[in-house]
């Protein structure tokens, strides 16, 4: 069985959920933008991990679905709304959502994702787990959200600063994107009945296979034209975008390398990739966070491995390699 | 006592709980932003429902402080991100969030409120009441979170649509003003530990000062200067906004009259005030939209009344009549 297979064996439970909750939606205008980056597609791995994470703890499917459909909506939300901020005007191949109906609109489109998220989880069948469950996985989402959003806030206060040390950038990618994924996993675990233990090691392998998902993203920016299927490589270094690298490089480079490198990521010229590339070498930033990458999904499959075998498990660690091979 | 002194007795404790939510946020920068429309004031007459609607039915303020608080956050979100789309630069006295510190910290400034809204719920304290309750006081307050997107989206949808009805309209305000202070009753009276029936009293009676709130801010619009205490007359007029008064005025006019009026909104100028106003009185839609206040009000002490008489009570019908007499 491949990645793609375990993907697809929930995504249609998860997608009826999903449409069920937005079909409600009213006026049709406010509908539409909440479904449209649904419709574009996306992977669903992190519903899937909700799922997958009540079932490594012998949960069923039925308990986890609810709220596997409101992390996407969650992540969803969080795309739409941060598309507005970095003024992204696609989204999985199609045009943002604020672009299609406007900044207004797709805040409320955003909000309303949020609120359905909510809802959603809310709607966990109680006759067969009890409500403090429902709670905890809740705690666990509503968490994450506020996480998801310091994670951007951090970002742009980050914008133009290059003093950022690794932990505070490592703090910061925890809660953009790892926190999210934890949550994931986490309410999963709660939901299919965990023990204390149990829903402790997939709240780590969530954080970890969420730290090496965003670094691995970075890395990707870098390597190879042909190696990363035709994505234009230093975009994020065009942008002047943090990195894992960029902090890696900056406090360990010569002064005189230092500022080439803030020059070259404060110029946003995509003539200076190559030699910023050079400079990541240099200093063996590449390597360094691809080995922290490799390391993190390492890690996650060995708590993995403190778990009762099962399918669930054994699909669970197919993911964690899967965030290293990733390509965009 | 007055409707002052019993806002005043509980917003030392809303307060407090909000200072304890929003106290944790960082980075800083997002902390400020979240603090900044709470510090600015407002009356606090959502969050002094939950905890009086909790007292209505014999429960306590400790229960129901938690959500008093959520309910004055989610206020505050929503007043956030409105900003945002009207464009509107001054609340409360002083810049809005998205002026003091751009549109995408407002955003988050928003979405943040609207997180800690639902962790501040999910930390009533589940000693003294249910988990079922908790739950319960949650579906109202996130029902009433996607009812007020669907609401402003509504109000975006009718700009320039001369044709909406009135039920429509009311669905609309209901949506958008109303849903949330029914909530607030609702979920103080679920938290409170209300019957069935009280729970359903106390809804009905949030939704109708609910929907007197909004139809006497637009009435208040159209009266004289002096009785408004200065705030200029005819303001929704020249931003051709929908009111009861203008739907009820469109739905009764003459072709003739009715595209004066139409042309009148549509213009934007502040000359036409006095005639809208003419217009107005002459199909009687400033009278009919003051009685419906005044039935809504009347009608949401009535339903008090099938309640046992208690201080809580009292003070809900004062702050029903208050929504009456309340001047910009």
């Amino acid at each position: 069985m491949e990645v793609v297979d375990i993907l697809k064996k929930y995504s249609k439970d998860i997608d009826v959920e999903i449409k069920n909750s937005l079909g409600t939606v009213d006026p049709e205008e406010l509908q539409k933008s909440t479904q449209h980056l649904i419709k574009a597609g996306g992977k669903k791995i992190r519903p899937s991990l909700v799922v997958l994470s009540s079932e490594a703890v012998g949960g069923t499917v039925e308990v986890a679905i609810k709220t596997a459909a409101a992390v996407e909506l969650i992540h969803t939300f969080s795309l739409i709304h941060d598309d507005i901020m970095d003024k992204d005007e696609m989204r999985r191949g199609e045009p943002s959502v604020h672009v299609l109906w406007g900044e207004s609109m797709a805040i409320l489109a955003g909000d309303t994702l949020f609120s359905k998220a909510f809802e959603t989880v809310l709607e966990t069948p109680v006759n067969s787990i009890s409500y403090e469950r429902v709670l905890n996985a809740l705690k666990t989402v509503v968490d994450s959200c506020i996480k998801i959003c310091e994670g951007q806030a951090s970002d742009m206060c980050f914008e133009g600063n290059f003093e950022v040390n690794e932990e505070e950038y490592m703090n910061m990618i925890y809660k953009k994107t790892g926190a999210l994924i934890a949550a994931a996993t986490r309410s999963g675990a709660i939901l299919g009945g965990g023990n204390p233990e149990e829903v402790e090691i997939l709240t780590e392998y969530g954080r970890l296979i969420g730290l090496a998902f965003q670094i691995q993203d970075d890395y990707l920016d870098v390597i190879s034209e042909e190696e990363n299927l035709g994505k234009p490589v230093g975009s994020d270094i065009v942008e002047g975008k943090m990195t894992l690298m960029v902090v890696h490089a900056l406090s360990n480079a010569s002064d005189e390398d230092k500022e080439e490198l803030i020059s070259i990521l404060k110029d946003g010229e995509d003539t200076d990739v190559d030699r910023a590339i050079e400079l990541f070498e240099k200093y063996g930033s590449i390597k360094y966070a691809r080995d922290i990458a490799i390391r993190s999904v390492d890690n996650a499959k060995n708590l993995l491995e403190t778990l009762d075998e099962s399918e669930a498990t054994v699909s669970l660690a197919m993911i964690a390699d899967y965030v290293l091979q990733r390509i965009h």
